[in-house]
């Protein structure tokens, strides 16, 4: 029997990984790459590229620690500083090409124009994709595959308000897709409207070189740091242990989308009845109130929000610190705007103001190459089983990689749900009847507006990143059980449960492991200083590492022991 | 009998409020200021003046927060942001002129060449001032004064260490006193070089433009941020009861030399035999050492140094995120340039440096136009009582403003140093005799060598601000009396005293109090945030002044109830 075929959309960080776990699994990939090289929105150009989706500035830098984000058996080099610039990313996924022998099977500049089911798609699962070279001019040209991953990414469009009153204002104006660098800025009176992570990078960045940079929101928001106590790594500071293992644990039947938990004193619904295990919960969300009051006071600095801490943040170090020394000036939303300037909320004005950058987000997930009866146009109509599988196929013969928010890293997410496709298109993993998928989707979407409610802001779904990356991990096969690991391997077991979680650990056990797994799992929390070493310091053992804090080992071992009891008495 | 007349040298920050002194104490003076404007350090211009002491750059940000460093009687703007920017500091000087009436008592452009006692002096204490106007040209004009106030400023030269190999080096050079912007830079592999706020600041600031920024210290250094939990000013946050009233308590035998206090555990030489009183300083240093922990885990950064925590000291609230994102890379210290880079003392190279900065600090004291009779050259000879008044002159006619290191801001100090002159000068204080003052001179010397001792960094004296604001307000009679601001108006009193102390403080007795100082006392903690303010948003009562937290209070209790048995039984 031949090897079958697999056509992957993109080559982003989800597609790369895609073709990755298909060769894995013996599988015969084809990516699809319309662009003049891989990395997709880590494909940095001077301008916006034609068709582009979301699009990176100069100036970005990730928003979690490299050994959060890195695949899993392909960790950063270690010299890489432990955020990256978008460059650095970008010559990331080329490492990663290389190394795994990537390149050969992508087609730059080939766009996918439609993708169709074969006319034995009912028996066979097969795809019809037909593409155009960019390069030259030509019909299209069909192909047969077996499979088909979508890793086209769910962001399309940019997203602008309709602001009454725009289109007779007469300065710049500008998405923050197009926004490249503050040079066209430079001594000029600027307004930045949003209040995400685009909207504040953006105006930190402009305020170094315009005459004066208003930021306005509608509303305040949460601005969460990248960085906690001593300069560590928020994202580094967490414990499968203390944190999130507690928290799959009381979702283990199979809700990983992100409960509102415990904001402003609203009792946790979904954790309510089940006892000891909303204790973690509520220390968690306490946790993070914390984090967000230490780094700003939201009432002092002008953000009070009633928004839902977990759903409206921004990410930032410097906004804060640009905020207190006025180079960026806080203002309220924007009703209107008038030949030269604004009118705000709050009944001033904004006079004077040569250019206008709105960084107001995306639309998301157009995926205009499929037809409706392949997945739905509207992206709360993705009738896909764990947020991979569409549920309503005859066979499971299409992946769909990297439809979500995530609070956390995308490629290591992206990565579990290729290889989980991939060794389903195999044959070496099973899915469930069509009823049970369907009914899981359902109850998915039911959670997730009892969950959420008036705080969801997002059409797609936004995942817990540990619990959603363990069950699909659990799929295939990969995710390393504390009790054996405690019997095999008492050292790794703590590393592994009670330090940050790694994409690693899901090369510990299952298929193709990744040998140094258990090695780099030793390493990897100091590597996230290594960059930061200079010589005559010897900083082999960064010390204090938040993770194995005195509070954190003492609520483990009442965990673990509470536990314990639990197994023994159930 | 006609009206005293003063000369002023410099009309910077300390000459400004200098002029106001005099006017205040009914004397006549004059400011002599040898640019075209006034503002001293603070007069920021595109290029380096000639004959310009130590110089701002474009980007600099106060460090000090707005209510901790303005003037006694005239707080910045309430819509100040709380960090100004070196233009805006500039402009509040400019008010301060304009409210007070001093800029008809300014020559500008018209520098002072020499300062000489007058022929009877001895028996009257005056001195002959020999000015020249630099925009025309002519012959020295000399004037009579009564006294002399010396604003000039204790930095006049950049310095560079004599690096080898320096002269072959190709690339541009600069010191931090010439930077002016990044412009410069745009592009370029640059290596900044200093372990101060310049080099943190000029670092930064580069890092956006530049290709490349290295920064190379010798050692590492203390990266103390301005801002602390909730974005709170880090001196807002203490308070004359908590921190510093104790602190002062244990030292108003009149050492306000700032003590070496418990660093790395050493025992607090100074403080050792006060029992009690040592338990706040103790106190203070685990705070502060806290404080610098939590912002910047020095080992993990790769700043780890054996220098003491309160003399090597980065202010910097960016930095740290630089470092992590690998925006600036952290180096060791040059041994020797080559001809387009440099060797480092880890025998690693930098290869194709396009620039160097040195932000390697400036020469101190070198008041040229007084000759050795009156002030000594070298400022570790500088016989100065309580740092203002050279104790080896015939009558009190002379006054040095502004001639010290402090942890904390300049322009109060300055002030209350001025207000002490201007009235010795009147006649409305009185020194002791000389042999007093050469005593107490000597006994400062001694003290700051025993003190600071391997850690003494400056050739100036570093003093402690509050301790020896308190100290010099008293000498007038401005420093208010805990015991009897509790009789009065309690509340004040608790403001006063267990609030952050504040310049207007020395408006509520004494002389020239300032009708709006006590109102003012009550406001200043709610303007820190003023300019944050957006509308919809009510923060007229900040939320969650670190001031008065629960753990201070309860401090403050029991050293009051303390402080008050010892006073019974005394």
């Amino acid at each position: 029997m031949s090897r079958k075929r697999v056509a992957i959309i993109g080559a982003g960080v989800c597609g790369l990984t895609s073709l990755k776990a298909c060769l894995e699994e013996g599988l015969e990939p084809v990516c699809f790459e319309r662009h003049d090289d891989i990395g997709g929105v880590w494909y940095y150009t001077d301008d916006v590229r034609p068709e582009q989706g979301s699009s990176v500035y100069n100036s970005l830098i990730t928003n979690v620690s490299k050994e959060s984000s890195c695949f899993s058996d392909f960790p950063y080099p270690r010299d890489y500083p432990a955020y990256m610039s978008c460059h650095l990313l970008h010559k990331y996924l080329h490492q990663y090409a290389e190394t795994f022998g990537l390149s050969k099977y992508v087609r730059l500049n080939t766009k996918v124009v439609e993708v169709r089911k074969a006319e034995d798609h009912v028996t066979t699962g097969r795809w019809i994709v037909s593409s155009v070279s960019m390069a030259a001019e030509g019909s299209p040209r069909e192909e047969m595959y077996d499979a088909l991953m979508v890793c086209s990414g769910p962001f399309s469009r940019s997203f602008t308000p309709n602001y009454p009153g725009l289109e007779q204002y007469t300065g710049l104006t500008m998405h923050s897709r197009e926004y490249k660098s503050p040079d066209p800025f430079r001594g000029k009176r600027v307004l930045v409207i949003g209040a995400g992570n685009s909207a504040g990078d953006v105006a930190v960045d402009v305020s170094h070189v315009a005459s004066k940079l208003y930021l306005s929101m509608r509303d305040g928001t949460w601005i969460y740091p990248r960085l906690s106590h001593g300069g560590t790594p928020i994202d580094m500071q967490g414990s499968r242990g203390l944190l999130t293992y507690p928290l799959y644990l009381s979702m283990r039947d199979g809700t990983w989308i992100y409960p509102r938990l415990s904001h402003g004193g609203t009792p946790i619904d979904m954790l309510g009845s089940r006892g000891l295990l909303t204790y973690p919960a509520v220390i968690n969300a306490h946790r993070r109130r914390q984090t967000l009051a230490e780094h700003v006071n939201q009432r002092n600095y002008g953000l009070e929000t009633a928004k839902d801490m977990y759903e409206h943040v921004m990410v930032n170090d410097e906004l804060r610190y640009s905020l207190i020394s006025g180079k960026v000036l806080l203002r309220p939303g924007v009703t209107k705007f008038t030949r030269t300037g604004a009118l705000l909320a709050d009944g001033t004005k904004l006079e004077n103001i040569d250019a206008v950058v709105f960084a107001t987000g995306y639309v998301e997930a157009n995926v205009s190459y499929l037809d409706d009866s392949i997945l739905a146009k509207d992206p709360t109509k993705l009738d896909l089983y764990k947020l991979v599988f569409p549920a309503n196929l005859p066979h499971p013969s299409m992946a769909v990689i990297g439809f979500f928010h995530v609070r956390g890293s995308i490629p290591p997410v992206a990565e579990v749900q290729a290889r989980w496709a991939a060794r389903v298109f195999s044959g070496r993993a099973k899915l469930p009847d069509r009823q049970t998928m369907l009914e899981r989707v359902r109850r998915d979407r039911e959670d997730r507006h009892r969950i959420l409610g008036k705080h969801m802001r997002s059409k797609l779904p936004k995942i817990g990143v540990i619990p959603y990356r363990d069950e699909i991990a659990r799929e295939i096969g990969a995710m390393p059980s504390f009790w054996k690991l405690l019997l095999k391997d008492p050292r790794l077991a703590f590393r592994v449960y009670f330090q940050p979680p790694l994409p690693a650990h899901y090369r510990l056990v299952g298929p193709h492991q990744w040998p140094g797994a258990a090695d780099y799992t030793k390493e990897a929390v100091g590597n996230t200083f290594y960059s930061l070493r200079h010589a005559g310091k010897d900083v082999t053992s960064p010390s204090k590492m938040a993770a194995v804090s005195s509070i954190s080992v003492l609520f483990v071992v009442v965990v673990v022991i509470v536990a314990v009891v639990i197994r023994v008495i159930m």
